[in-house]
């Protein structure tokens, strides 16, 4: 492995040793320490020791950030994605990705305060956009916007009703209150503000109606107030639903399609069975079945080793082997231990899930049925013998 | 049945007796005594007669729950689930359950508060801890656990976000106020309690931005907050609504399982009909139909027994018996009462969901009509004679 | 129609004259009358002229109550659901209905208020029970109830924690803001105010944390409370939705069921369509289909009658035929008008359900679309001849 | 075409120009403008140079309005809708529709002021109505009234409980604070500007309850008002989104009927294939599928023109033809790059909703794959030759 490719390694967490993992944790904990030391700088009073410390520990990080970003355009004809590209073509898409602009803001946020010419303080200020980069950890974000963008005729329709609502309002209140509160209604831009604060039912409570047609109205603006942000949020709310779910299809489609037991099951059976799965990483050493307890699911082995404690001799179990179906099949309580020996990745079929599957694709069952019947007679004859 | 039997049986509120109800209630009525007597404390006078009645109180209370950890270690092993297990294992078992945690702190509550070296009122504030003691009330709390577990990738984004919108308008804020209001704005850390205030709609208005941009920021800062929860609440709701499904489902399929007439149909059948039918406990003497009503459901004992209100004489039901099937079949009214002469658990299945049934089963609907009209028949000739 | 029955049908609304519409709604002109009275009352000084007006309308009310609560229990053998019962016990059944109850209420409120002793303005502040009145219009309400009864666990366990959390947040922050501010903080009652105050995010900013310990609970409690409330609503909204959709499955199922042209159907196409029409009472002389227009829906007749204005001659639609299927099915604008002759209950089928329906039942929609060529040939032979 | 056809298609947007395109955004920038002035005009004092100036723009905005609303009742005959209708039928059918209701409003916006004869200023407040102008943009509104429509009982079900909520809440304030806070709980009015504060938590804190029944009962309200409004919210979130999938569902349809590859399938297979897809406006020269990427896609052309980037050559797909099938079927990269060469709608079919279609029908998946075979081993031939 090169030196490039080794120190891409490193700064996007891979590799199996736990110093990898540290250095996983590392780049956020960099981010925080020098957010916190810009947040405290502001609270503290110039020329003291303290404001050294933390202006120095914001220019550390400002350092380390300026550093990572020329390291990330050098080691970007690394990234997986662009093994097929030339090292330049690479450099650019990093560049120009969400990752990039974000990487690019963070390297300038202090010389664009410098250049402002403002104290110290003020001009780490602009340190704050270092908080974007947490939005790598937003991995539902991109089906967020994908959801906004959906939803989009929608939301446009909810936020002109809210402006016209916001606009009638700060006029209206203004009629109505600017002769008993000459200040705070002086105009509509000041009743504007009463208006997002009521509508948005927020209520400081800075400015409040007294007359009886601007209590009228207040009351109006929020009860709309409600209506409108619930029927936003309901719009958002479902739309972001559908798009986990079809996540979710879209990421067990290709663990389940891999399983040849599956394989011979036609594309609608496959389909139901993406639906009803569920996939879950598990680490070496789990038990995942305890004999003795109550069955509550079955587990179908994609990829790792699961090893059964059988009473003659524990029976190892490879990728697409699949376990604990009997406790489901017959009601009975599990009847083995079951392990995972290596990290593994097992598809969980719930009982519930487990019973629709049933009434959905009998056939299916029935294999399961006949193998698990198999596999309990092989069992019996071992114990025998 | 052994002492130790009968004390686990008490406890946990089993038995048939009157007395044995109150037992039930009363672990929660002593917890709640101790709870108000500590509240109460705070607002009394020290020195008073009160005083030392209500710091009596909680103190008692206190030996009461010391009492019951130690009954409920001893007779761990009489838990139905540890019956397989070892004693030292049973109690081993409730001592790390989750319910074995709540009642050690309740126990250590007010010795931690000793320790403190406080005043007696103040030492016995650790007795808030018993308020988790109603947990168990909380018999879906499970669920929503296992909902914010399934959810947990979407939620992460919006608190990422949440958090970026925190930090960006308190730092604005911070710029844009400071000079108006230096001791408000004083700092970023200062700025963060206007805008969580501000991003939860909350709006005390201790705080208030008096600034054209500060305002503006307000603006936005209110509406982001509305969507952002809405978000948050969505995402929970839409995946409690889809887990309460999953458990209705599970639990209903093992009643319908248990019924004769259910069997003979596959496993699809019955999968419909647990989706639509519910479960009932009835109390011995309930009249579930009364002649001459409307009829709205049909119903299925799954246990206990049931008698038809014959005009030549009552007729007894079994489990696995169905009625009320005729009015729902003829459109007719109830010809007939039916009254449940034991403790029984009957499943209920709905008009609506009786046709909807029809139309996705209709060979169950006629085995149904079937049977219904042999009953009919029998009854008249019955009559007859 | 003896005296009795003309005085029920009289009380509820019943009749076709334009009058007893009138008399439908004047129960509610009263009860509001009466409520205003009461309201506006408590404004005015007392023994000025509009006391005793106000008084007046007041006590006139009670006086109409009282007698019409008379005159329910008389009539109440009158009613439809009663017709089998003797007299009676239709007059108990009333008593013990929650509309009886209500009346009951309604009549005592006065005499109640008299009892106390207390000055005329004050007694009748007891009128505020009449609300109770406007319940009749809820006619969702018992959906409602039963959508909470049904939701009733999932409720439990929220209910519980926002208790949990309400304690917590008031012993917490009763030990962190007691020195700082010794009179809104002085007892963990006290403190209750401020934490529910903060926790359903109304922020009154009465009482608010100074301190930063009692800022970060502040801040932790808004969101609980936000995240609380909106899985309480979550959980309601979605039982709600399923419990509407089985009161229209309902609804709408009895008026299918009586189409001739749905009866050669199974149960299966039935529910089917039932899922999927909408029935909608339609006024004589509404024109409900005009030529030139585009089709965005068909109708089927279930009571009532319509005219198909064509240009030879006006045809005549009784009950069970169906009219606007042309234009779904041929994608052509409306070839004529059809007026309603008669008040009519119509079944609509709009043109995307229409769809839905083509692809789950084509035989149906062939079924329709050869009665729609024979009628379109039968039309073209009559206006050829 | 006609001046009168020129002037209509100008004032509606029509023509492939980009000056009319320009002239689509005129009309709002106009009507934003003229509030813009109205409400700055608020602000401003008496007499000043700006104060003529802003009030000039709105007289300005105002004669605009004024003529459009001629030219629009000249042009009415030109609508699209309008052909077949006479001259005077077209302008008396704009005039009664809600646009026509909105820009009579605009143009007597200004009139109605001065009759008023209050100063210029206040007079032209009445210009607030132009914000209706802005509803056009609300496309979806009229999915939300006809939402409102359907969900109206159970609407009128919650806002009745919600007026007896607020009117005992105020009657109990009244009676609980009246004596604590002579002024602002003087009479039950005054208690219902506390109630609806309070109801709808936004909880101004101007009027706060001190006794300590007050604020049990504050307690109840704030929790209550959170369950109202959240139920009407849910109900009217879960009505919107079925309609929102109503409207998709009919949009889709008209476009996938066209494809001639579909036409040969059921409605059935229509059905479902209109519920998975999504069109899309594509620009002429946008590129689709880039070589070399993942599929997550595949295109049908509904109208405009793609091109095939292969190497021997490109290939022009027309109207019917499909793209980006073979990633999906083989789960390969891209093997070409297709640019859209002429503005184009295109129906895009995701991965995971292809998958969910390969499952409920999979003899149309067949034919896309034997159609993908046959494009790809011509390819493999145009490449050898």
């Amino acid at each position: 492995m090169s030196n490039r490719a080794a120190i891409y390694g490193l700064m996007h967490g891979h590799g199996a040793a736990h110093g990898s993992r540290l250095l996983a944790v590392l780049p956020h904990a960099i981010c925080t320490a020098g957010l916190l030391a810009m947040i405290a700088h502001t609270g503290i009073g110039a020329g003291s020791r303290a404001d050294l410390v933390l202006s120095g520990i914001v220019t550390a990080v400002w350092g380390l950030f300026v550093a990572a970003y020329v390291l990330r355009i050098w080691t970007a004809p690394e990234a997986p994605e662009q093994r097929a590209a030339s090292a330049a073509g690479a450099r650019v898409a990093y560049l120009l990705s969400a990752s990039g602009w974000i990487d690019l803001m963070a390297a300038l946020a202090l010389p664009a305060g410098w250049l402002t010419g403002l104290p110290q303080r003020d001009a780490q200020l602009f340190a704050i956009v270092w908080a974007f980069k947490y939005i790598r950890h937003a991995s539902g974000l991109g089906s967020l916007l994908r959801v906004l963008q959906r939803a989009f005729p929608a939301l446009v329709s909810i936020v002109t009703v809210f402006f016209i609502t916001l606009l009638l309002a700060a006029t209206l209140s203004y009629v109505f209150e600017r002769e008993a509160q000459p200040e705070a209604f002086r105009s509509i831009p000041r009743a504007l503000w009463w208006a997002i604060v009521t509508l948005s039912t927020t209520g400081y409570g800075d400015v409040v109606p007294v007359t009886i047609w601007g209590r009228l109205l207040a009351a109006w603006v929020m009860v709309g107030g409600i209506v409108l942000f619930a029927l936003w949020a309901g719009i958002i709310a479902n739309a972001f639903a559908e798009e986990l779910q079809r996540r979710h299809f879209l990421k067990t489609w290709d663990l389940v399609a891999e399983v040849p037991f599956f394989q011979t099951l036609g594309a609608a059976a496959i389909a139901d069975i993406v639906r009803l799965v569920r996939a879950r990483d598990v680490a070496a050493g789990t038990v995942v079945v305890r004999e003795g307890q109550a069955g509550d699911a079955m587990y179908f082995i994609i990829s790792g080793e699961a090893t059964v404690m059988f009473a003659p001799g524990p029976v190892t179990l490879s990728p697409g082997a699949f376990f604990g179906e009997m406790a489901l099949l017959f009601g009975t309580r599990r009847s083995a231990t079951v392990v995972v020996t290596k990290p593994s990745v097992l598809l969980v079929l719930d009982i519930a899930d487990f019973r629709v599957l049933a009434g959905q694709r009998p056939e299916l069952v029935n294999m399961i049925e006949a193998e698990g019947r198999r596999r309990r007679e092989a069992n019996a004859a071992l114990r025998d013998s």
